[in-house]
């Protein structure tokens, strides 16, 4: 029996990623989906990569009571819309995983039920969860690289300065000027060095999961690569610890991890080596009394919509890969 | 019982996207690879993108007395060195598939054994074959474009202007300035307007299948893009005949390929619908009394590694599409 | 006595590279410019690369008759609009250099009087016009490379064969889906092959000088680069000719031309080479008794903003290359 | 007159850049220039973009006995051979311009003599040095943004964190396999986190300058474009400031700098603005109690051969600017 599953909002570039990932899934299978903006067309006609593969046609949300019934929603939406259709699936019975920033915080009575779906950290709750919110992208490759370190006691709370680095993917489909392709090619420019959204995410779970006030100074930047994000942590060093002592550190906080690698040599670490997989690559050394550590991800990948099949998969209670098992893609 | 493999000069980029499909395939396991530049090297160093995945060591053919025996050998030997090797292994018994064009004409002993690897046109005979010359990548992309109207005597013979364009992986991974960052980013160029080596390729495949001889004028440019061929074939209509009319002779000639889809409108066809799949996408139409196909695949998906376990799916009666699954990636 | 310049639509890619060239222009002045979509902002806002540098004014065309008089406007307005502005400056003794299509054509009373835009061609036409039809971008890159063709009678002109890779900024800068960098990135596509807007502004050019008419089988495709188009010609011989003749028969025929380059050496002609400059690099050669003729530009250089100021300088007599010495970018 | 001006070492891409600059520059006049890797080469046929422009030939320092004497000697020789020739020039009364980073430091005689040549910093003595060491790329876009926040002491010096995004022009011409194509377009990479070459020289300077000890935590990066740096500094707010007075104290300390451009909305700054220019813009605001500066030049342009003619310029009391007029260039 295959897992049933809708998505709401699926012309972006998230539920692009989500249909090529169920479409490989041994144990899932795509019902439904909806979009506002292509309603009637087939899924194949937005996205020509599918045709012959993928026939779905795109529904209205308005017709969502007549949809068959799923076992698992991924919602899409943009933020402000989740808890309405969250509430109404989870009252049918089924579980809904939620790609907004709307239930990350609890400060709600429906987000309170959400969980954090970040499965290195909270793999046993998301197994029983019927609700997950699925982290942001930057969020996810912060915690990642960032955890090891307050938990551990390892830096100084005060001192940490972390600096992303963003393919455009990340932004979104819609048609704006700011991501026409002769105003952002060939060019780095700044996305946020006033305050990123996702900035909150990272100082709430770093707060809830080690009782720590983690002060952030957290700026964003944007290249014309397709997918990516490559982070920086910096932080003064709390302690006398060697390269190999802190390597260490992190192969043992992720020692059963299958989706993130240690890479001993800092120098390898690169978005084009996990760009269409799940992984998270981190590797760190030190560097004048700080801390420097470097996670790469891919933003649709481990950084939405590989993450949201992961804990699809515990959900579920199936192999935690399946589905997954893409390898970077090189060249 | 999976296929044991191994491959010969496996650090290229040919030899990369091998390993990543044969990581990803359900019948076969790699059992060895050679690198004369990265003997004793990990792959996974190689090509970080594989670590924590595949961890086997490039030995050198130095030792190739030694290797475990196989059922399968992929040679991505330079051209002019894969008789020697075909012939030592085909000796003991070991099926042998071959990237250089050396086995693609028949002109020799050994290459008169050799079947052309394109399983649309070949398929029984790769079926029983010991010996594959795997097509190169710009004669698939033509040939399969060119194929349904020759045979349907819809086109002038000596009216066939082809150009191709194509992305720098096809190049080779050797460093060389032609193909430095700086030189080539951000720009269209000439790679052959006087002669392109694999013309006579296309010009055999032609003769040998359909009685013509077909004089091809056929240059290639460069772009800065990783992966990807589009050419374009145009010829002078011999016939009266539709847009309509057309596509349904190309749908009628693939109608049991499940790797070519023919593209009803001819805007959407790219390079990036194509990417990291076994897909040929083609599509067609008729301006001022001639025919304009265009073809895209990833040169090193059906243009080589793709097609090539392909051949070997058939060659061992397996499944034709297993480990050959993935969908055109985007964005 | 500088020339004094309006240009209406200024905005769009050509507006900003025409007042980058002005900027930099020895005998010319920017006195106006409007955008509709900008109105009131200042060009330095629309486009930061001019801070501290041009602080003009957006202003709406809605205010036309408040402007002051200036010798020459540039109307980068969108087709179909230049007839009425051309009326009302060429009125008040305003030259009007045009770069829509609509006076490219003799097929009104306006049109007649405009001179098509080639100083190669039409040089002294130009010097007395008031009214100039800037030409195509691509019709400029293949007219100067069919030309020597067709006037030295070197070709049949039923064979002529046009593929033309090109850039994005020629699409313009209003934001569409079709050019949003994850749609357009990394990826080889088709802009026209069903008939492009340009093939009969070629045609009609080639029937006019050299009283021809020239069937031409005309393609088009886009890549992932800023600026640029190689067209390739691709022609039957109708004599016999080596290489180095053909290549003689070209410098002659544009022996006195500064910007246009013949290039011995096909394979080193790149649209790298020609960005941001106003030079035309154009190779040849032969093969298989038919002419391969490519040709290199920048759309916005030589192609449209370029030429324009080429234009202007001979309306005023003054040294035609004013403005126009910036030399080919790289890296 | 004309300043005669020699290069040693031009066929990378700083001299290439040079090159460039020198032929729009209207009181400098290129003699000669060396290159051991296409010794009696024409610079036309090692960049083709000079073709019909410029056509030295390439000498050997073997024969520098023989040179024609000139003016102003740029070195782009690497790091380790300068301090020979600059002795062999100075002592023929030429003055000596040089990239390497061997005279950057006053560690020797020699270097001693060396001005380091920031124009913004060290204008007067720059005006009358016979001997230039130009700064480092980074260490220009870096000095430039800190400087004002040292000087005006608003920063803890002891938190100051630098993280340099850059194209990959600045790693030299040499094919090396860390910058073919396939290996570093559309992707993130580590250039350095354990210590870049370039931090000592940027602390250097600070002492020098403002007898303060910065501690930096320098990393670098690189993205898959041409050219351009753009770095971040922040650091903890010694002082409270606003946005507003901290843009202030950034104008009032630039106040005459024409090539120095302070950026009010942070998110406009981008290397594409100061591509190809000799431009620095600089944006700042203040995030949680911290600075948060952001600097773009064009590595080639302000980072190395910009700079370079600046500096002469100088030297020889014409128009500080003098072809260096060219406006960042889009798109």
């Amino acid at each position: 029996m295959k897992i049933k599953v809708g998505i709401l909002g699926a012309t972006g570039y998230t539920g692009a990623e989500l249909i090529r990932l169920l479409a490989g899934h041994p144990n899932a299978e795509l019902k439904w989906l909806t979009s506002e903006s292509f309603t009637d067309k087939k899924i194949s006609e937005v996205f020509p990569t599918f045709r012959s593969l993928i026939d779905l046609e795109c529904k209205s949300v308005r017709d969502i009571d007549k949809f068959n019934k799923v076992d698992v929603v991924f919602s899409c939406l943009p933020h402000g819309t989740s808890s309405h259709f969250a509430h109404l699936f989870l009252d049918k019975g089924t579980k809904f995983i939620d790609f907004s920033s709307d239930l990350r915080f609890n400060n709600s009575q429906l987000s309170k039920k959400a969980i954090y779906g970040l499965p290195e950290f909270l793999r046993k709750k998301i197994k029983n969860a019927d609700l997950v919110a699925n982290p942001g992208c930057y969020a996810t490759a912060v915690i990642l690289g960032l955890a090891p370190l307050v938990k551990n006691k390892l830096i100084e709370s005060n001192s940490i300065n972390i600096d992303a680095k963003a393919g455009l993917s990340g932004g979104g489909r819609a048609p704006v000027g700011d991501r026409q392709f002769s105003e952002v090619n060939d060019t780095i420019s700044v996305n946020s060095i006033s305050g990123h959204n996702q900035k909150a995410e990272i100082e709430e779970q770093m707060k809830i999961r080690y009782k720590t006030e983690s002060k952030l100074v957290f700026t964003a930047y944007n290249v014309n690569v397709d997918r990516g994000i490559l982070t920086t942590i910096s932080a003064r060093l709390n302690a006398s610890v060697t390269k190999d002592q802190l390597l260490s550190k992190y192969k043992s906080f992720y020692k059963n991890e299958r989706f993130i690698r240690i890479i001993e040599d800092e120098k390898m670490i690169s978005t084009k080596n996990v760009r269409f997989s799940n992984y998270c690559d981190i590797g760190a050394t030190i560097l004048d009394a700080h801390i420097i550590c470097v996670t790469a991800l891919d933003n649709l990948g481990k950084g939405a919509a590989g993450q949201a099949v992961q804990n699809m998969n515990l959900m579920f209670n199936i192999e935690e890969s399946a589905g997954l098992l893409s390898i970077g893609l090189l060249p």
